[in-house]
């Protein structure tokens, strides 16, 4: 067997830290990532890949220098490289992210929110 | 603005035929895609890439030449490059696919279930 299935809500009940993503799977170079995040993350770009959020559970405002966009459960969106974003959540709110092995969380930006991605 | 919202539920109302799966956004050079599923698929492999399945409503099993495994909604799996696989469904199920561009449906094996992926 080459394959198992993995659990969101499973591998969610796993850790508690928010902003802080963790590796659930591996497709290619790419990572699937789930992360716990609430109230606001540091403004960052990544110069060299785009970026999907899927929330998961609860409500993802992504705020950019000309605008936002509110994400609900059931709702991705795609953050182009090169583009400023800052997260926000009013209330702990789950995501999967998805983007190539070694993207770090705060991109440019480094700083005490930057996380060491591990596996789960 | 450089993103938009993109919901899940308002894109798989754009369509109702099954195993014929829907583009709804690129990151970097992969394709996120909407697929409605029933009965049994074709045994086929992506002799170039893993591909990943995210279950969103339903129940989805996918058989291997050495087991299977059954994904339920909020379950995810990842299909190893090269590794023979059939989907099937007792009932309709709503996937979510991540793969690169290009890849088809149908994988090596072609026949009339391969799909012409488009946009919607």
């Amino acid at each position: 067997m080459h394959t198992k299935a993995i659990n969101f809500g499973e591998k969610f009940d796993k850790f508690t830290k928010q902003w802080s993503p963790k590796i659930i799977a591996q497709m290619n170079d790419y990572h699937f990532k789930l992360v716990k995040v609430e109230g606001d993350f540091t403004w960052h770009h990544h110069p060299d890949t785009d970026e999907v959020f899927i929330v998961l559970e609860g409500q993802l405002r992504i705020d950019f220098r000309d605008g936002s966009v509110t994400l609900n459960a059931g709702e991705m969106t795609v953050i182009p490289k090169g583009v400023e974003h800052k997260p926000f959540a009013a209330a702990e709110c789950r995501i999967l992210l998805v983007e190539p092995a070694g993207t770090v969380n705060t991109g440019d930006a480094g700083g005490k929110q930057t996380a060491q991605d591990e596996w789960i």
